[in-house]
């Protein structure tokens, strides 16, 4: 699908994290928010699922129905209207004033669990997101990658043995991974890719470094 | 986008019926479930927006919301999504068991409401909704075409002046039944138009003998 009429560039800065629950994406993004702020730009904060009152309700419908009760097809619809509105009401509009949004996940995140995790295709679901959000695309995205040796590490670390349902959390930890850094090498002009294991006050200074490039 | 896993074609019959507002599809949707109902075959009769839990909770967030609060393409998310629910959840297993499903409104009205009327682009908007259900058409669309002279006929008898407000009104009717015999038109194997006007029991009539002739 096509953009008849693409928006024009707003002149904020839209600035996304993305990566797996717990890579850090939160302290990373308040570190930055903050940095953004004490060099006098005005900063958003914000995240998805959610940002708007009806993208909060419609994060409610999915998680009260999630779960098997709600279709995968059903549920990528939802989070991308949720998504919509989000861009429509809030990123835009803050864009449009000049001010920094940095916000927790965004359309990769979608690909990543739904696309890929979910099995409705990446394309697909990466084509309904660009249709939904109207081609609003992030200035940059912080991909904070966790590497899959933690994952293992972690869960084997408590456990004795590993049986075939404790072995799938890992294929699916690895085919999101996959996923995320898939989108990365397919624009790496826009991604900046990060090991999420090394140190916070390391990567908030590389984050920095290359937000402070971008204009 | 492309399905790359087509489903099996059900079993059942499905057919649908479109239309503006007041054009008779209650009616005529409740005489051919009796009609099939009385030819001993299994009817389920349904409709949209709706048709399952989740989309009427979704109905009823976008009727909450709507009318401004919603911008157009959260507004179509949410359609698209409560269509994917009631394809799942609904219409596909009574196609499987081989239930005649007759349905008021399906994804031609999202094409006429939100492509053309909310100006979100026809292409995209269907596009989209053959993605939520999985590419599944009707074997039969019956649209009940209201003539425009119907609707000047119906607003004029009542007023003695036109202003630029009101004659807004026919110029949206007209776009949108432009949009529906459009639909038609690219496959009419799979529709039959009739013109609302006509007495009831002969549009029954001849909407009985065309589901009779389906298989």
């Amino acid at each position: 699908m096509s953009e008849s009429q693409p928006p024009a560039r707003p002149s904020g800065l839209f600035i996304v994290f993305e990566g797996g629950d717990g890579a850090g994406k939160s302290t990373q993004a308040a570190l930055l928010s903050e940095r953004l702020e004490a060099s006098g730009r005005t900063v958003l904060r914000t995240r998805e699922p959610g940002g708007t009152p009806i993208g909060e309700k419609l994060r409610a419908l999915v998680l009260e129905h999630g779960h098997g009760d709600v279709d995968p097809r059903t549920e990528a619809l939802m989070f991308a209207a949720s998504r919509a509105a989000h861009v429509e009401q809030v990123i835009r509009p803050a864009l449009a004033a000049g001010t920094a949004v940095v916000c927790d996940r965004y359309i990769d995140s979608s690909v990543a669990y739904q696309g890929i995790g979910r099995g409705l295709g990446p394309a697909e679901v990466l084509e309904i997101n660009r249709w939904a959000t109207g081609g609003l695309a992030p200035d940059l995205t912080i991909l904070l990658d966790v590497a899959p040796d933690t994952g293992r590490w972690r869960r084997t670390s408590g456990a004795l043995a590993e049986d075939r349902l404790e072995a799938e959390p890992d294929d699916f930890h690895a085919r999101i991974r996959a996923a995320f850094l898939d989108l990365a090498a397919s624009a790496p002009e826009r991604y900046l890719v990060l090991d999420a294991g090394r140190p916070v006050a390391d990567l908030a200074a590389d984050i920095a470094a290359r937000v402070a490039g971008l204009r």
